[in-house]
């Protein structure tokens, strides 16, 4: 039995569990237990699926999101526009841009934003590989497409400068009220951002 | 690329990390991106351990526990009164009692609770593995410490239906004000069983 009275083998996978972001000693222990208890066959299939994505995964050597390529399959397509790059924090946001069907143009994939008090800085965020990227001859715009948090916005300011000092053009996502929503609901801040950046009805 | 547009063995991992209960299709993607962004080690380990407790855990064969053995420690140590059967849902609920220290008998683990909406009987809880165990011509009292739920409730009433049948001395947990809280903050139910099983100051 391990330190808390339960099997080895129980207690080291409760632990292993506990490396997920988020998940604490309970929802690990009920994890565990619902996987032992009523899934057995789907702790194989996660089992398999972890070493097997650790294998084959790496980072794209363009636009470094997770491929099991060299150059993911969007950087590669002859039916991107090279002219546009959009920059994202991490794939999901990549994929919400892609769903909107509104963008044929290319990425980079931060995988992370600056965040000074976390030990993020520019080098973990692989700006300097977005620079070179930056450095493409057919390249015309940079759009940012960081979060809309404190340091999304503190990191595509940052990009921005950096990329507009090598005179390129760069554009930031527009702030509005958001498709939907009423306004009674929507904050200041956001109504103040939409205000000033009314565009005229056509 | 998968159906989302993202490589295969991210997708088939994330599809994996789906099956662990309650998390949803964005907890899994965040799962898999710390693991393969921050933590492959971590991914490499939490696969060998799903491999490893599937190959070795079981069910004891007396108290229906987790265990890699065939009879658990607990059930095989001498030290236990062999008296006492305590009734618990969980292993984690095992694990409760045993830290108060307060108890120093042997445990059958239901591995659940009746819940007919779900279609938990009295089959898929080894309530007939239960009463073999209650056979036992030692055992002269069952502690009923499942939850104090309505299933936990109707589950505990069940049984102590049955074994009372069998001649055997049922008891069941307190119920009371718990330890540490203030009256004002405990409800009206909870004070009434308090009430009613007050017990005389010493």
């Amino acid at each position: 039995m391990g330190v808390k009275g339960q099997a080895a083998a129980l207690e080291a996978l409760i632990l292993a569990l506990r490396r997920l972001p988020g998940v604490g000693a309970k929802s690990a222990q009920r994890f565990a237990y619902h996987l032992l208890q009523h899934d057995r066959e789907g702790a194989l299939v996660l089992g398999a699926a972890l070493t097997h994505a650790v294998e084959t995964i790496r980072h794209c050597a363009r636009c470094n999101t997770f491929t099991e390529l060299e150059i993911c399959e969007t950087c590669a397509s002859p039916r991107r526009n090279p002219a546009l790059l959009c920059v994202v924090e991490t794939p999901a946001d990549q994929l919400m841009v892609e769903q909107t069907l509104s963008y044929d143009g290319l990425y980079f994939v931060l995988m992370g934003r600056l965040s000074p008090l976390d030990g993020v800085g520019p080098r973990e965020i692989h700006l300097e590989r977005l620079l070179a990227r930056a450095a493409d001859s057919g390249l015309r715009e940079v759009i940012l497409a960081t979060s809309f948090t404190q340091e999304g916005e503190a990191t595509a300011h940052y990009m921005g400068e950096l990329l507009k000092a090598r005179g390129l053009s760069v554009t930031r996502l527009a702030r509005g009220v958001p498709a939907g929503s009423e306004l009674e609901y929507v904050d200041a801040s956001t109504i103040a951002h939409a205000l000033r950046d009314r565009r005229a009805v056509d």
